[in-house]
């Protein structure tokens, strides 16, 4: 198990270094991919939210279950919005290719929202989730208002 | 972050306890949600793949990601083939329904060998991914074969 923690440490440390676009075979692929990992993130994401909001009982191992999915697929849709991927069955707005930086910054708003709820998630402490929800929600929108077609 | 450690531990062994089926509020959508699974599944087992049958310059950092995604999401869609389920735009056969034991010992076939792949992409070794990708594929393609449509 130490050795396990261990290489978790390592494999943390790596993650940071990967490139932000990997390869894809087609750009269907990639929206495939982006729309897959989005589609995770909402339902967990709103598993905790419907906790931190009060419409479901909370319950620690589900938030702490919903944390762990959010914590390794939040930033995965940020891998597949390259080249040739704005067009297609996609609800991508042109401003991401047109903004590029605003867009790199608005994922790392929602990375650092998210990472914080993670931690609070994983905490067993309702009254944390509650704290940390809103603002993640916040970056979520943000991105969406701006990034996403309505 | 040695708390950060602790409280992976009290998730993994929580995560276990969690029920085998959630709640989707139609059924379309917990097909939507075991669909992103397994897309996600797909682009980073094919990703070790590659690697494994020297398709892909091995890399250990995406190595270790990938088994981070997978790690995550590969028993994600057990969660998601409730009642309801077998009818709409999926390629899952009614086999699923009619042999459950069948169905979740493939799942939990599956789920051994993953963990092992996991390890052994977070170990750092070429040798170690190429003795445990092939195991796994087989049990990706022993649940395909008899229960999703060609």
């Amino acid at each position: 198990m130490k050795k396990l923690l261990a290489t978790a440490l390592v494999v943390t440390a790596a993650a940071t270094a990967l490139p932000a676009a990997a390869q894809f075979a087609k750009p269907e692929d990639a929206i495939k991919y982006r729309q897959a990992a989005f589609t995770l993130m909402g339902r967990h994401f709103g598993s905790l939210g419907a906790m931190a909001n009060g419409k479901a009982p909370y319950n620690a191992a589900t938030a702490a279950s919903d944390a762990d999915v959010l914590a390794a697929v939040h930033m995965l849709p940020f891998r597949a919005f390259g080249e040739g991927t704005d067009l297609g069955k996609t609800d991508a707005k042109p401003e991401i290719w047109k903004e590029q930086a605003k867009f790199k910054q608005a994922s790392e708003n929602m990375d650092g929202e998210m990472t914080k709820l993670v931690a609070a998630a994983k905490s067993g402490s309702l009254d944390q989730l509650k704290a940390a929800f809103g603002p993640t929600a916040k970056t979520c929108k943000a991105c969406h208002d701006h990034f996403r077609k309505d």
